[in-house]
């Protein structure tokens, strides 16, 4: 038996992650987990237009996404309990740059991304921004045999609807695998 | 001390689903991680245009998201794994309808959200969907307290890179909430 809930989103948990901007020549930091993978390196993002983080975007068509670990967990979500606009979140990590100026990445965050803006869409409420990733960044400390391991960046999966944050489990199966064991195979 | 990993998506883990369409009259299931959440009850994804699933799609302008257990892998890599231009998975599962005729959708599967495309762009390789979520389906089963709980949906998470599929974890942390625990604050 189903219940009908509304239109309820139910698409979670997805990581948390950092956007980083710069905005009035300084870099602010934003709270965001309504980042997709559209294709390779193809990311989309859907940004309240009530944010601080949007003008930079648009501004400069540049961004970057940081990925935090569970141990980062207070100074990610305190990116989003305050706004650039009246708050400094400059100081609270070091920031470095790749090949664009504008488009800061934290260097305590062990995954960095930096994005060239290739679309932006008006959504009324929200901007939505597809970025390009230009260049990745990662901490040895995350990699096993030279590929990124998820166990080792340890990330925040957020859930909307209970607005939690929760951690990740064991890796059980291989994608693309598993399926031949299916009877129909 | 950051390595450059090139242009890596390390935007994972990513919830795993089954996106449903009507094809040649049947309904089609494809397996799918690069679907996001842009705002409220707005999602997107990026699908490769060899997948058979996109005529449908695009024909239709419909489609559903179903999410599957850990305990559904193996039929839902099983989608993943055989395409729908030689394969017939109507028969994998019992299908049901919202108000459209041509978002199936899984009833063996916990959740099902029923979509109505309202945007469609073409970045070369891959069709991005943009969809309106017009109703959610649940079973009692993953309901807490009313509200849909994650842990009862155990869903699969997936990481492009390694190719794994992921169990969800614990919940540890109220967001909005910790990081007005931080000293800033």
């Amino acid at each position: 038996m189903k219940n009908k809930i509304g239109t309820l989103n139910a698409l979670y948990p997805l990581p948390t992650v950092l956007v980083g901007t710069v905005i009035n020549g300084k870099p602010n930091y934003i709270t965001m987990a309504h980042v997709g993978v559209l294709k390779a390196n193809i990311v989309c993002m859907g940004m309240a237009k009530v944010h601080f983080s949007g003008h930079g975007i648009i501004e400069n068509k540049t961004f970057s996404i940081n990925v935090p670990s569970t141990k980062q967990t207070v100074v990610t979500d305190y990116c989003g309990v305050v706004s650039g606009k009246n708050t400094d979140k400059s100081e609270l990590f070091t920031s470095f740059y790749g090949v664009m100026k504008t488009a800061p990445m934290i260097e305590e965050f062990a995954v960095n991304m930096e994005c060239k803006l290739i679309d932006h869409l008006d959504y009324g409420s929200h901007d939505i921004f597809i970025g390009e990733i230009v260049n990745t960044f990662c901490d040895d400390s995350v990699l096993t045999d030279g590929q990124i391991d998820l166990k080792k960046i340890d990330p925040i999966l957020f859930d909307m609807n209970t607005r939690k944050y929760w951690q990740l489990g064991d890796s059980y199966a291989k994608a693309w695998s598993i399926g031949k064991t299916h009877p129909k195979f």
